[in-house]
């Protein structure tokens, strides 16, 4: 389970590299900006909340690994940027898969440091979508998550699965896979759908959009 | 005295939330954009305050209160924005009782985490003035505080006279007062005359100009 | 030795805080925001450190010294434009050595908090660059670090050095020295000749450039 999770978490770490990385190389940054992009779009989530909670250092930042993740991302896609583009809907699906690990993730540790319910199921979101908020401050841009489809719920309606399961007593491991399926559903229902929640002054709640691009 | 501030705190929470949400329905963020903005222009500035002392975990990510009124003020702007836009002028003199409010209370708290008095008035300023900040930088604007009228002086205004009064060993309690009177009084005063800081270049120190919008 | 350091590190806060008042006046903001970006460009870098290695508070927000100089290079751009804008190139030799300098003393304090090489050369980079970073980011601008000539690179070129110093059992003033002005060489070559690094489609490693601002 430990391994496995691992695995995961490190594959996400390099699922969300590769958004940031694309983005960067969209925008023309040279190689470091880049590996930056690749980098904060990885780990800034999941730093804040380590900084949050007092888990100093933060593990994306003590941890060789995630760096290593994250540059190898980076580079693939700045060599290669033509085979990661045309793999954008693959990627979309592991990038679903890495906002559910990360939600649920974080809301563990988050509660491992004593953080109450309704704070951990923040933090657990706020891991998962805190890097491509970081990844498009960077690039000057408004986060897409302010203003997109159903990509923050997803992470929250994860989190808040393994917050509630930790107060009804619920084994950590059975609510962070129920989470953990909740957002990954939710995410990938949404992006079929192009379900997104409402702008003030229209009048439905839900609305049929197109699909749009990586987070 | 302790409940009166918690209720001052909570009303500043929610004021500065409103100006987040305000900005984030101007700029057509979606629903969940609108609450990060109302939690982030609420509580910006208090964490990072919290973070740079050590006052770990921050208490607006601790205390579900802060959320709670940032959501409130949020949805609330959210589904009733053209009623919290006709009331600016209200708000705007809330906006300026929570400014007083937050400079003089952070100013006490980084003192009581043991920072001396310059640093405690600049971090008592920053949890004024960083949620207007950090609301700006989110929709990729540069924050108005750095080319607005009296807004972060008023709050450095007040800061000051809680870390003055601290080291001539005035009771907290009168400082506190004092500071929050000076600021707020300060900040009315400039939004009435149109008052601001120079510009580089420019001939006056003080120039009229019109009030404008809510920080 | 601890007060040249001390000499040094003052001198390219106050280089560094020369950067983000220049970037300031130029953007038209007020006299405070011209000091803010003054000491964010001046310190940001080095706080973001310290938050990360876990050294509350920042040195930079705990010593005065630092405030002072960054308000003092502010006011100094402010009233002075013309002539401060007049003194770019020496400017930018003292921020190449601004940069080695907290390249490598911000390697230096992650080893002594006790990270490992790797990121502590990181962090260290962090330190020389994050400045930059903020000042760009305030003025809603995607950071010139991520897409100019070599900057960053030079700055992660002198913390390895430190840090691979520190593996080998180098004397640490030994390996800042040396990590020191591999940094200024690196950077001062660069602008010299225009070097930078790759962009994505291009095709080669370096190319020639006009030399450009400040960072």
């Amino acid at each position: 389970m430990g391994t496995l999770l691992s695995v995961i978490d490190l594959a996400g770490t390099f699922v969300f590299a590769l958004s940031g990385a694309t983005a960067g190389v969209r925008r023309r940054l040279d190689l470091f900006g880049v590996l930056v992009l690749s980098f904060a779009a990885a780990t800034f989530g999941g730093v804040t909340r380590d900084l949050l909670i007092g888990a100093i250092p933060p593990v994306a930042i003590a941890d060789w690994r995630y760096a290593a993740v994250s540059i190898l991302a980076g580079v693939v896609t700045f060599y290669g940027y033509k085979a990661v583009d045309r793999l954008q809907n693959p990627v979309l699906v592991f990038d679903a898969a890495g906002l559910a690990l990360f939600a649920v993730a974080g809301t563990d540790k988050a509660l491992a440091f004593g953080m109450n319910p309704a704070p951990a199921a923040v933090l657990g979101m706020l891991s998962g979508i805190g890097g491509g908020m970081a990844r498009d401050v960077l690039l000057s841009e408004v986060p897409t998550v302010l203003r997109s489809e159903l990509y923050a719920v997803a992470a929250l309606a994860g989190s808040t699965v393994v917050a509630l399961g930790s107060l009804a007593g619920v084994p950590m491991s059975v609510s962070m896979v129920v989470g953990a399926c909740l957002c990954f559903g939710l995410r990938i229902i949404a992006m079929r759908r192009g379900w997104h929640l409402p702008i003030a002054g229209q009048s439905s709640i839900v609305r049929e959009r197109e699909p749009r691009d990586i987070e």
